[in-house]
């Protein structure tokens, strides 16, 4: 499995302008990171500060800005475009075409193992993998891909070219979009979690609304997002989901916004466009996030955040004795405040100043 | 799918002592929260502090407590009931049977595609999905469900009315209670993490215990609750694990506590009755937790807590330039009290003062 | 089910030095933990810190290190061994081999429901339960265990004695050694989580790499294991992941190290052998942890650790009311450090020092 060097940049050439600097015959074998690419694999330098790394690689052709472009030349074979990173992104695309073993010819195949009611209605193109159940009047838009093991649910409606790979749940009712790419174990409309407490117990509040996802998501490895308590929990365009993910009931996740791995959002909260979300970070309940706001990993969103920015709380990890003397000095400062007032009042008082202290 | 005002009142006026002010022959279509609900839609008013937006809202009737009762009237139709989220719920569960497509007729059904073992027993009205396995000596009582793709181990018994939904796995040996609830993906009855180390390897300590879940119990998607050591881990009657949630093996969960996405429970932690545990919140292993103890979301409790109350660790979330200098200047905290300390000393020396300090 | 006191001796005595002390034809009905055990059961001592319970255990027999034998034998009946704890797991596995239903007898036992593509190889003694899916060109070395609903993509490669849960994901390409065992709803080899961001939106970058696991490594319920961008995603020999943990692409996690429950390890990290990671721990991408190092449960690691030892870092539970008050002062923690920094100047002139304080 090798492609040209010469191909790659004309498979591309109508969406960049990217020049090749050196021999198009090269043949590539494999796509590798800067530090280990070998004389038969191609490569891509991110970001300027990794230059230093340039000289030193064996790569057939590193893909480089125009910054980087002096010193990937005096290096060797190299393409030079204006967003390398993005440029690689769209290799990694192409390459995953040319060499993933087209299981389905593009015709519909259903695995003759499959359950399908009769009422569904699947498009041209449809593929659906062994063991997989569609519900009843699901619709499933052209191209869709179903993968082995999953669950689409009564009434549930998939948008064309989505791909659901192995062990998905596709709930009652809820919808995807176009193109969207789901992950294995991922769970989609389980009920949200709300009951009202009456005389010690938990009185279940049955989850009446669906989840409705927009075009463009990617949804990671058992990834859960709950249906809405009355109305749909809903995910915009362009959003990345990672695995592990908790998405309460009555969300909103706003488009192109990513969060990362075990991340957990409660109930009704709203999130913005464009925002990321730090693995393991959690938002609070019934918050609102504005557009372009940035969540550190492990943080914990306790307050709405009306202004873009980059916001962050975790406690610093240190050596485990450290941690200890610390964080038993955290339990008393309230009290270690109160008592550097009363001292700078005794010494201003001593000096004859009258300030404010907090 | 509408239900008339009247009719609504009626199926719940043996449990509930309601007044309908209005028209009981104003049809609603569906439920709505307050500030969206339309004049098709019937909604709540859950708690006082929200009274405000009654006036504003075009509901077709408003569920009410007492104290509410006046403006509720000034706005329109209402129902005047002592709990108004509590009979919310029962709304919602009436909603849920008089809409939901009757899949089971009530008799038994049997997917044509699942396994079931010849060994295993199934009563009265039980429900198997397709591709289902239900293991040797499995025992299923009457009216359970069982969703798609579920695998239910050997001599596992399943109470009666409890749902399993798609992809639920309970292991060997396992039992669950009667009308519980298991959404799609949870895992009921791995092994618990449990290893010697011998010679810088970990050694395997066979799980030889199982699980024991409780009535009434509600199980997130992708949730874990894994299976004991030697005995049991026990889910007592009236839990709620939202999803993803973690559950090692030997722990006690009890009854009508509710514990919320991505929270942890180490192994053989104790937690008392009708507590509640935040989402992302940790229980280190072997702890107790009283009776009618709060955990706040992404707290870790890191030991027993014997009074019932409210408990919280979590670092405040800040603009990152501002968390940057406050979490540099924490590692510094126990020697900035022994400063202070000293400062103190100095101080107090000066005015003749003797006072200890901590 | 019953097992003989001698006959445990006996069967573990090629690996053990070990003494019985008492009546070998005791019979022992089962394991129990030290403080429950009945005089049916058998238990053992971990930790000689917990010798006091000794006298009060009515168990049928206790295993105990030599520190204990003077106490265990005032009591009845012990097994005297070196070490008391590696022993017992020995015992558990004796017990479970004894007592688990031997499902397959030895030979290949392909259950007819399930689907093997033509192109999959099997060597002799391969388990493949119900509904089970083995992709095209898949390899399942000899005494490879597939439970029910397990999907094993194309070209992925099992090793010997390896045992995969039922509803487990291998997806294409990945392989794992010798005597795993994977838990259910685990997925190894989900796309990691990249994309290129380019004008507002997020290009996917094609994950081409696979993950490669090692012998002997344990992977817990629903935890995920994402494939590598470029190369492969790794786990060394031994590594023990407990449930809903996450492994984010291209990690590299050292041969015997241990993951607790929910903990979460970013892209591109790498982690030492023989460390311990708590749960709901978060390691955060491209950092390196040296061999040895411990990570406390919720802790972040958000810098390198170049220095085997023990890490913590996670905010002090405490009553929430407590909580509010010195979570607020950890907001203005670096304006109190310069106030007291101020007032030691003002101090130390007044006095006529002049020691540097930062």
């Amino acid at each position: 499995m090798t492609l040209r060097l010469g191909d790659i940049v004309a498979a591309l050439a109508g969406e960049f302008d990217a020049r090749l600097v050196g021999d198009p015959d090269v043949l590539v074998e494999r796509l590798a990171p800067l530090e280990s690419a070998s004389a038969a694999e191609l490569t891509f330098l991110s970001h300027p500060k990794y230059q230093g790394k340039l000289a030193r690689s064996a790569a057939a052709c590193v893909v480089v800005g125009p910054g980087a472009a002096a010193a990937a030349m005096q290096r060797g074979a190299c393409i030079i475009v204006d967003d390398p990173y993005f440029y690689f992104a769209r290799i990694t695309q192409l390459w995953k075409r040319e060499h993933a073993p087209s299981s389905a010819s593009g015709g519909t195949a259903l695995h003759p193992s499959a359950f399908i009611d009769p009422q569904a209605r699947l498009a041209a193109g449809v593929v659906v993998g062994a063991f997989a159940c569609i519900g009843a009047r699901a619709v499933l838009d052209a191209g869709v891909q179903v993968g082995a093991h999953s669950v689409i649910g009564n009434d549930a409606h998939i948008g064309a070219e989505t791909r659901l790979s192995a062990r998905v749940t596709v709930a009652d009712g809820c919808s995807l979009g176009e193109r969207c790419i789901v992950h294995p174990g991922a769970v989609i409309g389980a009920d949200g979690f709300g009951f009202a407490p009456h005389a010690g117990r938990w009185e279940k509040i049955e989850q009446l609304g669906a989840v409705r996802i927009g075009n463009d998501v990617e949804i990671g490895a058992n990834t859960c997002i709950d249906r809405g308590a009355l109305q749909d929990t809903v995910i915009e365009d362009g959003v990345k989901l990672d695995n592990l993910v908790q998405i309460g009931h009555n969300v909103r996740v706003g488009a192109h916004t990513a969060m990362a791995g075990c991340a957990g959002v409660a109930g009704s909260a709203t999130i913005g466009a464009h925002c990321t979300v730090g693995g393991g970070a959690v938002v609070l309940g019934h918050l609102s996030l504005a557009d372009h706001v940035h969540i550190s990993a492990a943080s914990v969103v306790t307050r709405s955040i009306h202004k873009p920015g980059h916001y962050t709380g975790l406690f610093p990890i240190d050596d485990n004795a450290q941690w200890e003397k610390n964080a038993a000095t955290l339990k008393q400062l309230h009290a270690l405040r109160e008592r550097l007032k009363m001292l700078e009042q005794t010494t201003d008082k001593a000096s004859g100043k009258t300030e404010e202290k907090s």
